[in-house]
């Protein structure tokens, strides 16, 4: 059975994962990009983007795992692209160019129903329209004996949160105070229960929390 | 010029610094507690309530930083009791028992009147209704050439933080998933702004973030 994994999702101290007045020209709201200063900066995403260089160390390792293992991934439409409401035409295909870093399928959730497509490298875009629960099943299918990311934004986190469909999550804690924004722990009814933190650890930079669902609780 | 500096102040993963439910039963709300056990576990704390042992190494290094330089200290009325509306009577001198931890001039916000009291081992108690600059002042000239440090509860560093007086804020980001609770970084008008993280180290247990007033801000 595929895992739901959720990686490398950055927090401000006060808990936003995006700043606030986000739109096209600035799809992490404002001051967004700082959560993300400390991934820029590893190998694995520098090799993502098609850079030279970038840190190894703690950082890039935790980057890494999210790599590792993983056949499929789930996002929220806000994740994929700017546009809301219904799709205008098929134009738009992510924001990582002609070749995404992902090169296995990706399941897009949304409440506009859109072809399939295929880019260069192995990533596949589809469109759920069935829900979260929909979703999963269609990326474990296509996972096959590997696990299945699940990305942002923080609305579709929340909605598997609090299905508690989540089998493991590592956040990452950053040094940073956006003022506002929009927060991962919002809208969870009371949740999320049943977790576990099974480590902390920091690195010059952030602080990495992994947390996985507690069996016991 | 006295600082007014807060330390030691434990916060859950999603923001928290107490669970729901809070009462005189549960002043630090449900599962609140398990907020300061790093702490509870330090050399430092232990001390201050008559305990043996307790743990040194980088937590306690942190805890004990809280007592270094202190001349008064600040807190809420819901730092000092449970009790809510007008004293009805004075018997209530605080969770501490007879003799506080503090053995300093102690300054608590209130809208009721009270007059002030000394407790054994130097700790006196007043109480302030004239609001957080009024209690500032008096703890300043109180705290004479030392800091004034700032307790809980959220409510209270939320209007020092607010008003940009507080200039130093240690905070302990622990590996506790609450649910609910009361937050930290709440009601703010979109503050705090003009703060800069100083360090973000993790121990074994817990992250302590250092936050300083940037004056280049």
């Amino acid at each position: 059975m595929s895992k739901l994994r959720v990686h490398n999702l950055s927090l401000s101290i006060e808990g936003y994962v995006a700043g606030p007045d986000q739109g096209p020209d600035q799809p992490l709201g404002v001051g967004g990009e700082r959560l993300h200063e400390w991934a820029f900066a590893t190998r694995t995403f520098r090799r993502q983007f098609g850079g030279p260089d970038g840190d190894e160390g703690l950082d890039d390792e935790f980057a890494a795992r999210g790599e590792i293992g993983i056949g499929a991934t789930i996002m929220g439409r806000n994740m994929f692209g700017p546009i809301r409401g219904p799709w205008e035409d098929e134009s738009w295909t992510g924001w990582w160019g002609d070749e995404p870093p992902y090169r296995h399928p990706v399941f897009v959730l949304t409440h506009h129903a859109r072809h399939s497509f295929a880019m260069e490298g192995g990533t596949t875009f589809h469109f759920v329209t069935g829900g979260i629960h929909d979703a999963l099943e269609q990326a474990s299918e296509a996972a096959g004996p590997d696990d299945v990311r699940l990305g942002g934004d923080a609305a579709t986190v929340q909605q598997y949160l609090r299905a508690g469909l989540i089998d493991e999550m590592h956040l990452v804690i950053t040094p940073v105070l956006l003022g506002s924004g929009e927060r991962l722990f919002d809208n969870l009814d009371g949740g999320p229960v049943g977790y576990k933190c099974l480590g902390l650890v920091s690195s010059e930079s952030v602080i990495h929390a992994s947390f996985v669902r507690d069996i016991d609780a």
